[in-house]
């Protein structure tokens, strides 16, 4: 018997393991959030820069670049204080997202230079840090994408959509400023501004429902936000309709988005610090149980094992059913069988891996529309915006889930005209 | 950019020692094969010999007590000389089911005194042989759910299902053989054994369906079986409608059975060989495209990252499209880029993702479908059979898919009466 007793702490032990990955995974996700944070500010002044050819602004620019280059130390440190192999969760698709997110970090250097010396459009340098941004946001995905403990998932996948929808309002920002700016709003710039205010609803909506249990601080924190203001502001961009913009309003609009996104980041942080204590906390739990199960070493348990598990196992699943009966006809007893625990963990685990697949779904989901995305950006020349809306578009004439559409365009990849 | 390489370089290794570990696993599935087949045909003779008051079969039941007991000796020696935690795929679930396996094993002792001493019945021993059985083969399905490679996954769920097929042939055997040795057969003993059959086509279909590359071996075997004895036999059994049954045949009956398990079980031990040949080609592989992308540490790539990155990056997934046009306009190259490199990883990980999906998918209802026999075993008080003959006429009433309705009836478990 203390045979049996050893796997199933071994099991528990394993279970632990997996979180304290987890736990480490979300340092990786804080310290990326913290990086990303950075590259949003410094993608925003860089525009400001340059488009006001080096007369606005310098001084913050470069502290921006130096708070950024701060930012990537501290990952870089992060990455060197991990021992590789078992230390993260999901490793081969993880590190191969590092893998990726590193290389479009060694593209910096040339993208700042290219700043400092006006050498690129405001444009150019924008689509040059939104790949950056991206490739680590795709890191941050990688990381929610684990299958450990349905509650955490749920966490990250939070997590993930609040850094998504906060990237979704720094493009607002960005295509907002530009605009106001210039003074002006083409037909075009209005659609990319009404759909980047939808994705990222979107992308906040999908936060709040898989956030629970952190929905109070939610609240607290929007009420702290701008938001009257943003919404004045959007509502002067987006009704134009042509009529000149009042150049003015640039700064005010670039505050207002600013100041709402460090509100979002601060989220970010504190919902990152809550799935680490969350893990710490299930950790302490399984040590608990554990210690707990150990007494069992001494204790004979001399019933007949298949007396019990012939009446109670059901089918091939090996497992006994959710009821209390398999005491029923022992008396009460102050300590549980060995079929109790079995059966407990063995429900425990059951139970997690089906909330487990609910979760992973809708991360599927996700990953569809982001290739389909991708697919049409690249065969049809379209900006993510754009392709974004030609999704939704067909999903509505077709009355399909966008999900189901972008499922379509993937298995239609190879046959698609290219732009 | 050589740190990028090292991620990369890591990933695979990830791979590699997920695939090493699976390579590991298909030792346990073997050994607890092995286990399995002895222990069914001790349960056989166990029959024979508890229903003959002792007079049948005494030493060949011996003879098989012995191999079940150096069998299950080999899978505590593998047990032994397995460092736990991450050794095997999948830890805490697996070792939940191996501890579920080693308690139920436990009770074989007792069993086989009560059997020596004549003191229970052929159908009590049975139905605790069945648990013993289940139990070990809940541990290779829970083996066979791995999310590591959809080829390997595929041939372990193929590999699963001949078990599962070969159990169903094990429980048809011993109930045919009960309805000869006593001469005559009651329709509730003609509906088990019509189930068994069912139950074990279906399992032998999933078993063809997802062991590609094994279909040729599959029918070879099939060639050199007495199939067309055992239908004859079977066709004895299930039209006798009342009339009394030839008692010579049990004999016949139970050699039939015994050969075809016989074949169904060389297929399993070569089928698990090949599962391991494959974890090992597939490390080879691995190692084949560490050993080139360690070129690359010599290699300058001075293309600027983001150039190429922005140009083909598809949205957040940060992946890069499946065309080759990221080396398009820099001419033919000896070597690839490391953005190739990127592209081809990412996208290989991608696939196996995907694919990986569909097989859990249908793993999944087989999970869903064994929970819903359990439940209605339990709280309707029927034989599997039983069990699932009530899933699938509630099924064919409904016009639904047996798993749709498991997972009714798993969605009512607490509200449905007990028996």
């Amino acid at each position: 018997m203390s045979q049996v007793l050893n796997y199933l702490i071994t099991a528990r032990r394993c279970e632990a393991e997996e979180l304290q990955r987890l736990a480490h995974t979300c340092q990786l996700v804080l310290t990326v959030g913290k990086l990303i944070h950075c590259l949003q500010q410094e993608r925003g002044l860089s525009n400001i820069y340059l488009g006001s050819r080096g007369e606005r602004d310098a001084q913050a620019w470069q502290e921006r670049v130096a708070a950024s280059q701060a930012a990537q130390c501290e990952f870089d440190t992060w990455l060197g204080s991990t021992v590789p192999d078992n230390a993260l969760s999901n490793g081969a698709r993880l590190y191969t997202r590092i893998a990726f997110a590193l290389h479009a970090l060694d593209g910096l250097p040339k993208l700042r230079a290219d700043v400092a010396a006006l050498a690129c459009t405001p444009a150019a340098s924008y689509e040059r840090f939104k790949t950056v941004v991206g490739a680590l946001l795709a890191l941050v995905f990688e990381a929610a994408d684990v299958a450990v403990d349905p509650q955490i998932s749920r966490l990250l996948v939070a997590l993930f959509n609040l850094m998504q929808g906060k990237e979704f309002a720094g493009r607002e920002r960005a295509a907002g400023a530009a605009a106001f700016v210039t003074g002006k709003i083409t037909r075009e710039q209005e659609q990319t501004i009404e759909t980047q205010i939808e994705m990222q609803e979107q992308a906040l909506r999908r936060f709040e429902s898989f956030a629970e249990g952190f929905r109070n601080e939610w609240s607290a924190m929007q009420a702290t936000l701008p938001l009257a203001d943003l919404e004045r502001l959007r509502r002067k961009l987006l009704t134009a309709h042509g009529r000149p913009l009042d150049p003015e309003l640039a700064d005010a609009w670039y505050q207002c988005c600013s100041t709402r996104m460090d509100g979002l980041h601060r989220v970010e942080i504190h919902l990152a610090q809550y799935v680490q204590s969350q893990c710490q906390d299930k950790i302490r739990e399984l040590q608990k149980d554990l210690d707990h199960q150990g007494q069992f070493f001494t204790q004979a348990d001399d019933r007949d094992p298949l007396a019990s598990l012939t009446a109670f196992a059901s089918g091939l699943d090996g497992q006994p059913l959710p009821d209390g009966s398999l005491s029923a006809g022992v008396g009460p007893h102050l300590t549980q069988s060995i079929v109790d625990i079995l059966r407990t963990q063995s429900e425990r685990l059951q139970n997690l891996t089906q909330e487990l697949a609910t979760v992973r779904e809708s991360l599927e989901e996700r990953k569809l529309i982001e290739r389909a995305k991708g697919v049409l950006m690249m065969k049809q020349g379209l900006n993510e915006e754009a392709a974004y809306r030609l999704l939704r578009k067909h999903a509505m004439n077709q009355n399909r889930r966008i999900a189901e559409v972008a499922q379509a365009i993937l298995s239609l990849t190879e046959i698609l005209p290219d732009a």
